[in-house]
């Protein structure tokens, strides 16, 4: 291991998503310091090109890394489908994603699900940069063979969850439009592949057991990807802090007011002060 | 004048939207050049701070004076509200934006309304920057302090025009959610605040009409500033052209293709080869 191993956890998100994962972080960890980093000068990324998403996580990247984390967990789907193994390549500390972690409880799902007439399907949920990546097809296909995974993109959910539209007629709409294509091909899990959705996961969860006639298990990345940090800590893959309750710091590259407002709606606690920091290069 | 005027108009917005004002100006000035640029890899721009749009919109104003261009027409309401006169302060060459061209149009369609029993009010729909710049009041109380604006944030229009989500029963919600409070504050007139969502201008005209019982005539800014950029030349404010069909050439910072896909349906005509820049700095 090297030196690291004092300096805090990095996450990094295009926004606000990424603390669904922080949340999970603190209930899992509660002893390790964390450094939080929102794009929010650029988000989203899901729409943009595996290029630009390269480019823009390679900045996130590199300025956590200055102020001296001793791992990071990439809390962005599409930064974890197009540019994780880019990352563990270029940077020398271990560094998890999002994906592979809900891949593996969503393979768990439909394990439990065998024994019908026919092998369950994955679904998933996710940007257009996610599901242009095929990232969740292959990381299924590295545990098991076995499921075959369809993805669509769901392009309304991020500023449905970012204008705080969860509830009522237009919302319900919206999921039932994305979700009945996937249950229609014989999903019988459904992940979701982006850190926003979990905050619509009720209506994605009903709309889903309406739609099949039966319950339909959610996937939300975020406990997944927090159990996996703690796996790497217990394995020492990542070293841990001292006991006790460990401080919070939260970057944005934006708006860093608006950011405090949403943000404990998201976290489920109250939110510290947010600085604002500059990812422009050069 | 400058030497500036043998070069094309320099066009810019966030994304696509600005190529409606590229059609309305290929339309009145047939015989301009024109380059435009549409800073994919960063929009939107509505969702953020006044400072981080400044930076952008100087960006794009530099690489476009950088090709030569002879005039700056900002395609973009978020930019035009918050950063023109800073722009025109900067920058040596005539700047015309969106949201002056805009207001015009809306004085001139609520006179038109003056004798019932009290005085018209303007409504507008636009980002949650352009709203929060206070942009339309300001810009309406420089023509006349006779007429009040009310102005609404619109989250979710962009993302659906964006999507292609253009008919049906969840654009008439989401659409209905933002022009009832309009029409119930007593507004007489609609402006379009951004340049996107003219393609829901149907679905808008058809809510705004059953809501208020009568017609409420949709102020589109694109064909309003073409007209502005027009006057300038025969002010000869702007150099004008030799005569003859001009080019239009299309610069984007992200995702070609995908802009070259659906910048057809702004621009009503065919789309030619779009070009990759890069914006960041350094």
């Amino acid at each position: 291991m090297t030196a690291r191993g004092s300096g805090p956890l990095g996450v990094f998100d295009s926004g606000l998503g990424g603390l669904t994962v922080v949340r999970a972080l603190r209930l899992a960890l509660p002893s390790e310091p964390i450094i939080y980093l929102g794009d929010t000068a650029r988000v989203p990324y899901g729409t943009r090109s595996a290029e630009t998403v390269v480019r823009y996580a390679r900045g996130c990247a590199r300025l956590l890394i200055d102020r001296g984390i001793k791992a990071l967990v990439v809390a962005c789907n599409t930064v974890s489908a197009v540019a994780l193994e880019l990352l563990r390549a270029e940077l020398d500390l271990p560094v998890i994603g999002v994906v592979e972690p809900g891949a593996r409880t969503a393979v768990r799902a439909v394990e439990g699900q065998l024994g019908g007439t026919r092998v369950p399907r994955i679904g998933v949920l996710g940007t257009a940069g996610t599901v242009a990546s095929g990232a969740y097809p292959r990381a299924v296909a590295q545990i098991s063979t076995r499921y075959e995974v369809v993805a669509l993109a769901a392009p309304l959910l991020v500023p449905l969850v970012e204008e705080g539209w969860l509830e009522g007629e237009v919302p319900r709409l919206v999921v039932r439009r994305y979700v009945e294509p996937l249950i229609d091909a014989g999903a019988s899990v459904l992940v979701l592949g982006c850190t926003h959705y979990p905050l619509l996961g009720h209506l994605i969860a009903e709309e889903a057991e309406r739609l099949a006639g039966r319950p339909i298990p959610v996937v939300d990345s975020a406990a997944a990807t927090a159990d996996a940090v703690r796996e790497w800590t217990l394995e020492d893959r990542i070293p841990t802090a001292p006991e006790g309750i460990a401080g919070l710091e939260l970057l944005v590259t934006d708006r860093p007011q608006t950011f405090a407002a949403v943000a404990s709606r998201f976290l489920g606690e109250d939110v510290p002060e947010v600085s604002l920091v500059d990812l422009s290069p050069g």
